[in-house]
């Protein structure tokens, strides 16, 4: 039985040993390829070449956020040395995100180290200059810190992480600064907004053009089920828990119990409601709507973008405002007389455009005082960039 | 001419919806198939079977960080609905990564949202649970903070980006703290230490078991031509300058001159050097090297990991210590009253290993006192993590 094994364990050795053999050489050629290999390369045109080394694939395409839906796909064409190879656009100047479908799997570009996260999938990203994506583009400007930061929720009964964004010159420095509260979407958690959304590199722009007022921004995990992304916490719960279901309004309760708390301990912010802001996006536009509405003795700035609640989501739609918010359309005086900023944006490309103009349609007919703004695009971050840029510019002033 | 522009772009239209139609059920098909795929599946046994779903392609291979090699691979053997799947080990409980490789091309595991960058490669990681992989899961403790901040660098010239970890309890206290300066190797920069290296992960784990006393972990940019990782500065410089070139050195001053001075001004540390320690692995062993013996009136506590200057490296390994640190072997006993702890450790894989045993018993022949591990492994990550929570447990005691 000895002998059996020790042979076994022979042949398997030998076995792993050619196995080894077989495909060193193949693997260490492709690896020196692909490190020469450019891709993307942004043309003067604004077209945008895409380039893989793969010798063995059958089929090699692209898809990208430029185009219209997320199931279409763009073939690259294999040259006789094995490389794929096509040229996109000309694209509109934008931050985009890509992926290669390589015989049927979608994966990242080898040759593009940029790389973000949209909740379990990766994607490579890239920017085409232009005026349009400028603000996306990390500049010699002074920069300001991004924090991952845990604290306590007695809410939700959970330690919970969050990152704050302190703006330049905070370290070292004095001075209190206000406080923007930003939310991510279904699907996402609190890293969303500094990879997809590029909140920092946006609020370092906006800060240093003194388009924006310096200000701290916090940007927590929206999930209420969820402690911190997958793989930051021990229990790494996906998040399962939207609005609508039984936990729906705890998180919107944490904000104003649990972070505010928080973030006046520990951080040199200004304590009354003119200089504290909360935004959010799609699940977190609807969260925002009630933590804001809700709460207008502890905010005065209200930024809503491309909510669902509204309508054009399968399920939502059904939404009473006055219910929701008792006051906001029979006693609107008193809102715009708390608020200093009432804000919704949605892409003018989403199903959500139509329910959006109606409600705001509604809100304005009972003389409830809104900024609005519509940005080209559909249910996408570019939507969502612009508005918190657009959002941010207007805060604290 | 406009008419054929107009017939063609018609065309164009019109091939890319037969495209799209064509490609948007299989997508969905593999969109959905995905979700629905474990993988990576720790088993009892601590076998991990991994899987694919890739019906349209011709070899699937996995390389994982537990093959003795960097090329090796072991094969997934498809099933008739397209899935492809093995199952390796048992594995040695740790903290692996590894690749797919698709028809050649080397690609993350698409059901494992746990991805990690080396350099400018991506991977997946896993662990698989025991003892010696204990110290790398995420527990409900109390976690310390994270926090990327720009600080000015006059020696190299530029603002340059680095992490700072402080222990559980720094938001909100009083207490001061003792500082670790923690250095990567060539290729990495400075996200390596807290994404390969878990340092976060150890440094919470071994402080709330009381094994580590509560530290500052400063973790810089250490490619002295690099302002910030790749993608986060402007300028976006591929580190290039290693040990040995004009510049090297320059990045060595700049821990001394720029960062400490940096981090007493803004966090609150101890800032006696019975309080300061320095670390790094390969081209950061050599970093620290310098730094520590070279300004022992800063640090006494040096740390150096897996280092090539000891030899085991093409180009390396004419090192002086005498010449390097005057002194050092000649007046060993001012070095042996300046330090805590020299500490040297390395993988007993590692072709530097011998050298390193070489330079170890020089230094004691010369009354040096040094404190010494040897890891199971070659010049990789387990080794680091080891050498970290060894070398930390150690500290300001």
């Amino acid at each position: 039985m000895k002998t059996m094994n020790t042979l076994m364990k022979k042949l398997a050795v030998i076995s792993l040993i050619v196995f080894t053999a077989m495909v060193a050489i193949p693997l260490q050629a492709q690896f020196m390829a692909r490190n020469a290999v450019v891709s993307p390369e942004v043309l003067q045109d604004q077209k945008v070449t895409f380039r893989l080394y793969a010798p063995e694939a059958n089929k090699v395409a692209i898809s990208g956020e430029w185009m219209p839906g997320f199931g279409e796909q763009l073939p690259l064409v294999k040259n006789d040395t094995g490389l794929w190879v096509v040229t996109a656009g000309p694209l509109k100047p934008e931050f985009y995100t890509y992926n290669f479908i390589v015989d049927g799997i979608r994966m990242t570009d080898p040759s593009n180290a940029q790389v973000v996260r949209d909740g379990t999938r990766y994607a490579n990203s890239l920017i085409v200059p232009g005026e349009a994506s400028d603000l996306y583009k990390v500049k010699d400007v002074p920069h300001g810190s991004l924090t991952k930061v845990w604290y306590n929720s007695p809410t939700l009964n959970m330690k919970r992480r969050m990152y704050v964004y302190t703006p330049a010159g905070y370290e070292g420095g004095t001075q209190k600064y206000p406080v923007l509260y930003l939310l991510h979407g279904g699907g996402g958690d609190e890293d969303a907004w500094t990879t997809l959304g590029r909140a920092v590199v946006i609020m370092d722009n906006l800060i240093a053009q003194g388009k924006a007022s310096p200000m701290i921004v916090v940007m927590p995990n929206g999930n209420a089920n969820q402690s911190a992304t997958l793989g930051d916490a021990p229990d790494a719960a996906v998040a399962t828990i939207a609005p609508g279901s039984p936990s729906a309004g705890q998180f919107e309760t944490s904000v104003v119990k649990d972070m505010i708390p928080f973030m006046e301990a520990n951080y040199r912010v200004i304590t009354d409601k003119n200089s504290r802001a909360v935004a959010g996006l799609s699940m977190g536009g609807g969260q925002t709507f009630n933590i804001g509405l809700k709460n207008t003795d502890k905010f005065a700035w209200i930024g809503i973008f491309s909510t669902g609640m509204f309508g054009g989501v399968q399920g939502y739609g059904n939404y009473d405002p006055e219910k929701q918010i008792p006051g906001l359309l029979t006693n609107s005086a008193s809102f715009n007389n708390a608020l200093r900023l009432f804000y919704i944006s949605c892409g003018e490309q989403d199903p959500r455009f139509e329910y959006t103009q109606k409600a705001i349609t509604t809100f304005k007919n009972n003389k409830l005082i809104v900024a609005t703004a519509a940005f080209p695009g559909a249910h996408q971050w570019s939507v969502w960039r612009l508005s918190l840029a657009d959002f941010a510019s207007r805060l604290f002033k």
